[in-house]
């Protein structure tokens, strides 16, 4: 896992995945305290960073493979990431998916092409388990969601992009936050931001009491969350950091950043009113803690990654209704 | 006005402006009967395509000029457009607002650095007595928000945008959706189009009960509104298209396209739901003429512009319980 496999990504994804721009408000830089820079990945194909990952793994294989088809497990955004870009490539895709997963993104997935099997995330039942006996089965090549080389190097092609447009904008140090799961886009992003903006410090951003990868930053070990389901930021609650994520994050990244449920709703309205974006919960987190845990960062600017924007309307429509 | 005057706008916007993205749903697609190319200016600073000619007409001024201050009535886009455009050229702005408008919107644009003049509305002052007095004392410069040919190059360069953008996703003909006011935005795509995509037309998109630009185009002299207030989709309410606009898109543009007000809003919603960004209703009445008037419309591509994102939170909301 290194730089060059990010910069073969990015060449792969050129013309296919969306640059988005970096947004910003001086509304929001007064809230925050600093010049604070958004990188709206909700904005990019199927609404969130995945079909970047997506693309970049089932690019780089090669042509048989990919026509026997993709399988991956995944509560929401991984699953059309993915979906996408095994239809952009004639590729079959099969997705394995909580049954608690939002209503629209089991929809979504179904109707990007992709044979939608469903899992009981509560009950007991293991992703992991489902998809391997699937796979096996019928010849499919499993993409991780994170703990995956190509796609942590799909998803690295966010932090080049910050990079550059960062320095454009005069901006090129500072916190860079990154609403985590399992740490395939931060991973990622540090290893770009390594290469590309050595002052830039990625920092993990998550909901409270799913914060395993501010404890096992803190602790210098893989520590696990006590649980995984239950939140409203879902996309973004894995059971721990990767195996091959852990390493480069404690390697590159500063202490990881916890925000309320509530920061993030406020944060999601926020977004709606001073940037027009559409941004979930789980996708604002490393927002909130920009606008709200000023007093944890250092320096003169913030970058925060927005990672996706796929929401239930009623879920929305609350933040909105408390919060803009 | 010509097409070097909209180079000339797009040179200075560089860096300033921001170049969004031109955004594509598969979903949309299918609703549209043909790919749509979505230009979402609700992503602009300040929320509006308004910044790109506020900075147009403020950058055009000599320096003496520009210390001395700009004017603007508006209680709208084009004020926090021109006020944020003249605050980054530390040039003063003065915008001169009914008393009784929405005080969100006055403490907007105060905080935007700009000076807020109130005028009795009720009273019988005259906005543009009231201006008028204020430009001659203080020497300030009237920036007009569409019958002026600096605004009318700023906003073309949406035009120079598309043209690139869309050829670079294989698109070089079809028609040009623009939610039209008085016709700054329209008059500078048309312009634009006609220098860089010749086979692309520009058409207008109105509300209903509010289609006097449709009306004049297909008369092919300016008519009016019969009322000027009463509609969601205020951001884009005018008396009739200029008298700098209307030639130029009577020369240039095909004909009106009309929808209702409910279709605008099922447009927000869609846009919420398959490209994450926040659109107003007045802002969303061409992309609703893509989705919902599409046998009025040739060809196998259509782009539609979003013009703005400055929605109250309950509208939007509104907009979501109904259609998303």
């Amino acid at each position: 896992m290194n730089i060059d496999m990010i910069r073969a990504a990015a060449h792969r994804l050129e013309g296919h995945a969306r640059r988005t721009p970096l947004l910003t408000s001086p509304f929001l830089d007064e809230i925050a305290g600093r010049h604070l820079l958004v990188k709206p990945e909700c904005l990019q194909h199927t609404g969130s960073f995945k079909f970047r990952g997506g693309w970049a793994a089932v690019s780089a294989l090669d042509a048989a493979t990919r026509a026997r088809g993709v399988l991956a497990y995944s509560s929401g955004n991984h699953a059309q990431g993915v979906a996408l870009a095994a239809a952009k490539h004639d590729a079959p895709a099969v997705i394995v998916m909580p049954q608690d997963a939002p209503q629209l993104k089991i929809d979504n997935t179904r109707a990007l092409g992709a044979e939608v099997v469903l899992y009981d995330r509560a009950g007991g039942e293991n992703r992991e388990e489902v998809g391997g006996t699937l796979a096996q089965e019928r010849g499919l090549t499993l993409i991780r969601p994170y703990d995956e080389p190509e796609v942590i190097a799909g998803q690295g092609t966010v932090g080049l992009e910050i990079a550059a447009q960062a320095a454009e904008m005069g901006v090129t140090s500072g916190d860079v936050l990154v609403c985590c799961g399992g740490g395939g886009l931060t991973s990622g992003i540090a290893l770009a931001l390594e290469a590309e903006a050595r002052e830039m410090r990625v920092r993990t951003a998550e909901p409270e009491a799913f914060d395993d990868v501010a404890r096992s930053l803190a602790s210098g070990t893989i520590v696990t969350n006590t649980r995984i389901s239950g939140s409203l930021c879902d996309a973004i609650i894995t059971p721990a950091p990767g195996e091959i994520t852990f390493p480069i994050m404690s390697r590159l990244c500063g202490p990881g950043l916890v925000v309320t449920e509530e920061e993030a709703l406020h944060a999601m309205a926020l977004a709606f009113k001073r940037l027009k974006i559409v941004v979930e919960p789980g996708g604002a987190v490393a927002l909130a803690a920009a606008l709200f845990h000023g007093d944890q960062i250092e320096g003169e600017a913030v970058v925060a990654v927005c990672t996706g924007g796929n929401v239930d309307a009623d879920v929305f429509a609350d933040a909105l209704a408390k919060y803009a």
